[in-house]
């Protein structure tokens, strides 16, 4: 895959040059990537992002015409005269070590997604493009898992794709099936991801048939879709009337389900499997669809609406009530010019400290922050991505999405209760996150003294 | 560039392989995209993404790899063991006539933005891909105009991509800068569209000279950045006390701005403009940012705050009072068995009638739809983009970015200025926009008859 080594915010590219000119450039550092509270609307985050992100930054380099282009550029291609910045571009290789809360496990506020180690320039230059991976992919996959919850069981298929860029939609369809979906339309999500991809078919395809033969022609519809196919089918039943689709639909001799996207969902889903199951079509799935997000389907799901699986299209991609994350990149340490790791501390935002490499202990009890190198009770969060090249891939870490599903399936399970709730009580507890003694005590001392060797 | 034919809902698949099985494929149709209702911040959209949109179609095919993956497919793999069906997909190639509102001009609900003529089957294919793209692109230039506007003739800087989607980002660049914005962080942007880059420097960048020197590393790094390049530099003055770091900065002999990221953004605006005033910086200009949008501008610009620009990132990109748009495709017209030309409608949706193949005509008095063809005082909106092939870039229309944005200050300064206003009145009317005479007697028939040939 090409290198996104221009994906990024120009700054990264200004910093590149002055750390190389300022003789910082092969310093040791440390950044961490983490988000400062959680969207009104959600209780918790699920990881996500880091299994692609990780691959990309193996192949990051400045190809010859990235080169050309900056060279030309009025502003950095006076720093591009000099060698030693000019080698740092030509040789640029991501070679540093990255530890990350695996796809799929729930975190928290302050809890450091990705930790990454190196020199500053190269720790430096994945800021733009880590956080744009990993601010999309957990936000979608945070909506998505609510909406897995509030299904209760029943399939979700993300169908959003019209609703999103059509890049941002493959990722999208990633972050959802590690959410719990069943599967996507997105067919570029199935050839990359080996997701399931599903469809049906487009109103215009019966509307194409009733050219012909009026209103009839859903029928015909069904027929000459069915014929097409080898398995069996699902009918788009509401392009006229409904429950006259779904008669239509029950004709087709092997039918997968029907779908409805449109009116009183409801009382359409009652009539639709009476009519089903009276037509002997009881294995034919009833599918929902219509701007479904998790409240909608929590009340379908609670009133025991016979449905078998939602269609979920805007609502899982845009997630128009949390619509950005704010995850940050921090400089945590730093190699100071003799030699020694300190932590330094940008100040005066009000915005806490996010100072030192960390590690993030979990217990039924809460997740307890430490500085790295601590021994605290429970499971240690940030696990190592390494070795991280474009000749090695990774594979310490089990990076299939089939283990990202089962992590989140099993953190799910272990969370209070109040926490998985669609619609929690605002004066709910949050899930009990704090800092180690010793991470108290560093902070207090930066906020002292400006600094703290490690 | 490879082509997004998989980039699609898979919907858009089994309909090319049952219009082929049905013989249904070539036959001539019409859709058209458009926008059932504002979002409620918006009074106006502009129009965006035709212009990336068309090179994109020109380029669809599938290629062996991508046959080869649909064969393989349990569902669709059946189908494709007909030759038609085989045929279609392997010859296909977009050669439709498309007829859009060219990007940059003021566009409202159920106006066309865009309408597609050709075979069933490519009309359809396109569908997906079409929505993804204007739906992003519109959304955020819509948004962008606004905050443009806020801005009272100072300068924005687009500086979102961590926020989305890291393609997403490219496209969002693109979108703010046809509406008005002058430039963008993201250096892919200025590779592919030629859009003006900028960016200054990290808060690790001062904290790293921080380490070795504390707080006074900051005039370390001012001082290292000013010598890495060789323009006037922008200094980021907020990592430890603003004001402090105005000073810093003042004692760069080519500053060319600083800038404000945290803080009282107003009261910091202006005690930086006068030390920098004191300091002889006069020419230096003020750069605020920090989770802006037309609101915090528009407060900021009517209070006369000394700034020369601003940076606007989260609420540029996510725009999250209007997270999605939702634009929709439909098929307006197709031809039936008898080779007549006819309107169908999905009915029952309560969604309105989008029958019939239409033009928008504008004057200053409003916007009239009509039924294409017909004969309207004003401009016509819809303008064809052809020839649209690979071999054959489209050129019939100016597809400049400069095109572009000189259509939307044209149009913005024809429109009522209620409709600009940043926060406008609820009671304040919309843009008018009416149907013609003949389009209403078009729809009245459609709807007591279900179709109606055109």
């Amino acid at each position: 895959m090409a290198s996104l080594a221009l994906f990024t915010d120009r700054y990264q590219l200004t910093m590149l040059a002055a750390y190389a000119r300022s003789g910082l450039a092969q310093r040791r550092a440390v950044f961490e990537l983490f988000v400062r509270r959680l969207p009104a609307c959600r209780r918790y985050l699920v990881a996500c992002g880091v299994g692609r992100a990780a691959s990309l930054l193996s192949d990051l380099s400045f190809s010859g015409d990235d080169l050309a282009r900056l060279e030309a550029d009025p502003f950095l291609g006076a720093a591009l005269r000099d060698p030693a910045v000019r080698d740092l571009f030509e040789r640029f290789r991501f070679g540093g070590r990255v530890l990350a809360i695996p796809e799929g496990r729930v975190c928290f506020p302050h809890e450091p997604l990705i930790r990454v180690e190196g020199t500053l320039a190269e720790a430096q230059l994945v800021e733009t493009l880590l956080l744009s991976i990993v601010n999309h992919d957990t936000r979608v996959a945070s909506k998505c898992a609510r909406i897995v919850t509030a299904a209760r069981g029943r399939e979700c298929f993300e169908f959003g794709t019209r609703r999103t860029h059509e890049h941002a939609a493959v990722d999208a369809a990633r972050a959802a099936y590690i959410a719990g979906f069943s599967g996507t339309s997105n067919e570029e999500a199935g050839r990359r991801y080996g997701i399931p991809v599903t469809g049906t078919m487009a109103h215009a395809f019966i509307l194409a048939h009733a050219a012909d033969h009026g209103e009839d022609g859903e029928a015909a519809a069904f027929r000459a879709f069915a014929d097409t196919f080898a398995l069996p089918s699902t009918c788009l039943v509401d392009t006229f009337d409904t429950l006259r689709g779904v008669d239509r639909a029950s004709e087709v001799p092997a039918l997968a389900g029907v779908r409805i996207d449109s009116g009183d969902l409801a009382a359409l889903a009652l009539k639709a499997r009476t009519r089903l199951d009276l037509a002997g079509q009881t294995r034919a799935h009833v599918v929902l669809s219509d701007d479904l997000d998790e409240y909608k389907i929590d009340a379908l799901t609670r009133a025991l609406v016979p449905v078998d699986a939602f269609g979920v299209g805007t609502m899982a991609v845009a997630t128009p009530d949390a619509p950005s994350l704010g995850a940050v990149y921090k400089l945590v340490a730093l190699e100071d010019a003799r030699g020694h790791m300190v932590a330094v501390q940008k100040r005066g935002s009000g915005k806490g400290s996010s100072a030192a490499p960390k590690q993030v202990f979990r217990t039924d009890a809460g997740d307890v922050i430490a500085v790295e190198g601590e021994s605290q009770p429970g499971e240690p969060l940030l696990q190592p991505l390494e070795p991280i090249r474009a000749e090695q891939p990774l594979e310490h870490l089990d990076h299939s999405l089939a283990a990202a599903r089962a992590r989140l399936v099993a953190d799910l399970a272990r969370m209070p209760e109040r926490l998985r709730a669609v619609d929690p009580r605002r004066d709910d507890e949050g899930f009990p996150v704090t800092h180690s003694d010793a991470l108290a005590t560093l902070h207090a001392r930066i906020d002292r003294e400006g600094r703290a060797v490690l």
